[in-house]
């Protein structure tokens, strides 16, 4: 850390600082300039977290050098972690594709959506059972008897499941049917349920909250990883900007920039950044061309009767054109398609 | 709501849209232009909610006309709203001062602030027992005994409270103690502790999401009117936006605004979108000078040892210019200084 | 300025800075901290400008401490300027009221809402002659014939008059006619404008871009001190955000955060910012009381019919409710309503 | 267009509503629904602009659903327009690297450069001559000299050349030089120069400003069109957010969207938007593989020397990986990279 002092900081505000840094345990170096002094901190980063170096008299700025996240940055752990979802690897030289509905409705949906997903590539099966929504008057999920659609549709097609949950108090029933739990953009900073799901027992899928910083995302990773869960993998599904053309923008630079930040793998959601059909797969080619370590969309067997965000569900020959990418684009940075599972080892 | 046909639509695609919102027990009435046709919905928005109208072939834009909130919308209700949080009148011809310590570190502390807020003008105290804090290493609030300590403060000082509450597990225990809930900025959207504070029984300061829209932060309301509960009082605390001089931007214009959508109660936050001490009093004396239903502002008797947000917490003497504001600003608009509960009527 | 080191910079690393800063006559001191070397450099920023210190190997981040504006620092200039318009004056104690049509479209119309300015406390005309406008088809504005109604106006009010100028071309032209260029949102950065203007001999009011950091606005503002121009004013008018419930978002906070980073004058836009007639006596008020030097509105005799931004133009009883809050309101934050000359005096 | 009445709106409202529109040559058609009066507009948009619509008594809002531009639209205009720069094709089935120095500094840093970019496989040179920096103490660009270097590395490597004009009094001695105008973000919308350029008889690049809505590029370049110069190539950059890892936010929707808007071609510049050299390869990618008609990238031979944005340049094996993804990744998408033309054809 490095702290500015202001032009008018007297001698006595430098002594405190000094000493209230040396009270944590920490040192502190003094540089005076013409017209400020800086002071650096030297020291781990969490031992002045509780300090307010801020409010101390004298003091005009704070600059953090270190990440404030520890377990999940790429600092001290440099080789970058393998996630299994039931068996399925995703990160290292992988490209693994998740597909499924938005919203689980029926049995038959599920499954005719898990076989589109398995015809266009994907190895892991998503689906919404609960679901959070803008509007008390939308659909609101199916709840528990979704997770059991769900369960239904793995024995059946060997697709290891993810689907959301958003409450800490569900996290545990949840977890007995997932076999990795994802929190949405809206809960990126419900850390009640961040503390539930690092206790689950079962990998997490983080979406980054539309307005969270890259940084705010790894601290939210960090509040899963610090009650023992490591096994997390990022997902960038857009954030919002100004430009209403796309309901959000998808933010592509941050699948490199997260993958420098964190040994986590990074994956990108093209169908609820952009929110339209036609630009699923422009987004998801991108996203495979800039090293993302999968990519999840939105399939539906039926988009114009869709429950939820049909809009933006591929179907019909989309499907070809998704397989056709997954299969030939990865090779062109080094990574290839992670297969499906056989069914029998489900 | 008014649906605009693709440049492209058929007759065929036109008449399933007439036949799909007939079938939900709405009417379509069609204007044929000379590149696109119009088709206006008449009837109740909500029952439009579960068709994925945008989803439709020939569909090129879904435009939605009336409000989707409804409880909470002035629409329906002409007259504004006076919420009482322990007798304390919120909203109608009133400037409520509501102040406080940022987190409950002690009872000496927590006493000396609700002391400094009383002197300041204030009619209610706030204070948060739990805190959601970006990183996991920092101070994370005392929990219930924090509740006790406010609860203390309230029968020396007469002053009711409002505290926030983070996780619907915990929305009983805590209204079992506050007058008043807070929902926080990150849970503007944790729908399930929007649904569980609907049935809590007492207010509820909702505090906008740091990237919601105005309408956004309508919807979250509407969740809690959803439940029962009518006794909601606005708070725009700062959005997100590129300029990073200050914490967050106080959208000022989010007041009146949210005044002509709602007839709920809106105040301020100017502690919280400034996130400098200096900022205060200026955006203060705004908010009150643009109307708003009151003020919620941070004050700490030593704000350079506070565990939380010290920089922005008032102190001194800026106490006494607090004050002079709250006495003597609101009458330029029509309103007065809501004056503190007496004592003995605690 | 203070340079972080990467993690793994090497020793000559550190020395080949240390040399780079020298050899611009900077001197460099270097803390050596367990994870991070950290360099501070102690010179005149402007020295460092050229270098490029980023690009060095083993440079980690640069953190630019001094401000990067110097002419227009309140750092070096502890009093506040005021800034004179045809005699009028703008900053010190005074709060004064800019105030006329978006657009001049006949002599008829430029008066009457001349009148109706005076009418509202105005001491400044305000009217535009060249419009900016994002379509190409729409009303571009009247150039030197209105330019020459507003001279006419001025003549038979003695308000002295601001416009706006689009192109470093017309400056010297339009300052023929104007008391004060004025530099709109869309041409803040438009560099050849900045110093056309910084070469005009007439004030300038400097509108901030709607996408720009106060730092941009202030630099902008050097570009025209640095032709030899410092009567400038700084005007807030909204920026761009995710909100679309009003046109802009008016950035309240950036009043007061400007006038304790630079000398000038700072006043704010509510007509532009909001974009709707009903939200610009609220942001008015919020304005003044923030402690902004000035309000500059848009009053339009009939606004139904005008050819740009009708709908925040004020009218009618608008203009006593202005009137009022330009009287009464600047005595609660010590200012006072500028009064407008004699017509003599033109 | 779409009218919608506000709830209290009278007869006499909607019917000076119609007769307004009849008067302005266009018709309108009324529905009258439960809560609200929906007013169609059929005619052409052009004809309403000058309307003050939202103005009129009794209209609570105005929907358009044409697009406002209409030259460099899609709708009337299905082939997509190949531009050629100095012989060389932007658009097609081709996929154009574009490349050089930010800055041109020296005839033989400019050379060096040129060589580096076409031995990535660029076809076209970039280089800046003048330069919009925010602050007037940076480097501004050699100016006349800094194009005649141009001109001569042109003769020596063949390479068409492409540079920044930022003052429309400057348009026509660039033109005299360069093969193609580029138009940079800050001056996006500087109408003056827009215009000049659309003069000016050689091609033109158009950034997109940073805090740009795509529409209001789109209107950029229907000033230029207007002017009867049709060989625009729209060039995405970066946008501004809160996101601050990254210069700005690479906008990849931007590219699939423009396309479906426009005819003209939409390539991708990396290098602003990331920022930083580690970025700009896969940024790279991702443009490529979502379907960009070309990308622009800044090569240098001495990146820690350079006076503008040494960060961001590309060198030494960089190089490799650039021609390596500009030979392989196109035909993944259905392009081909363009060749650099052959010396003895300029």
């Amino acid at each position: 850390m490095v702290i500015v002092m202001a032009p008018d900081a007297t001698p006595e505000n430098i002594d405190s600082l000094v000493e209230l840094v040396a009270s944590a345990g920490g040192e502190a170096y003094v540089t005076r300039g013409v017209s400020r002094t800086i002071v650096g901190l030297v020291g781990d980063v969490r031992q002045f977290e509780t300090l307010d170096l801020r409010a101390m008299p004298g003091v005009s700025d704070v600059l953090r050098i270190s990440a404030p996240y520890k377990l999940v940055s790429r600092e001290n752990h440099e080789s970058r972690t393998v996630v299994r979802v039931g068996g399925v690897p995703i990160g290292g030289d992988n490209m693994t594709l998740i597909a499924g509905p938005c919203a689980v409705e029926t049995p038959e949906q599920t499954l005719a959506a898990a076989q589109m997903a398995k015809a266009a590539g994907a190895s892991v099966l998503r689906g919404g059972a609960y679901k959070p929504r803008t509007s008390p008057y939308a659909f609101q999920g199916l709840g528990e008897s979704g997770c059991k659609i769900l369960a239904d549709v793995r024995a059946e097609t060997g697709l290891p499941i993810v689907t959301e949950v958003v409450d800490a108090a569900d996290v545990d029933l949840v977890a007995g049917y997932a076999d990795m739990l994802q929190i949405g953009t809206r809960n990126m900073q419900n850390f009640a349920l961040l503390q539930a799901a690092g206790e689950a027992g079962v990998p997490v899928l983080l979406k980054r909250g539309m307005n969270a910083t890259i940084e705010e995302w790894l601290m939210a990773a960090e509040y899963i990883a610090q009650r023992g869960n490591l096994d997390i993998v990022l997902c960038e599904r857009g954030i919002r900007t100004f430009e209403k053309a796309t309901r959000n923008t998808l933010d592509i630079s941050a699948v490199p920039v997260a993958q420098g930040l964190s040994h986590l793998p990074v994956i990108a959601d093209p169908s609820h950044s952009g929110g339209k059909r036609e630009l699923v797969l422009p987004l998801s080619r991108a996203a495979v061309a800039a090293g993302a370590d999968g990519v999840i969309v939105d399939v539906h067997p039926a988009p114009e009767t869709a429950l939820c965000d049909g809009p933006q569900a591929l179907s019909g020959s989309d499907i070809t054109e998704l397989a056709e990418m997954a299969t030939n684009l990865p090779a062109m940075v080094g990574r290839s398609l992670t297969p499906a599972p056989e069914r029998v080892g489900v």
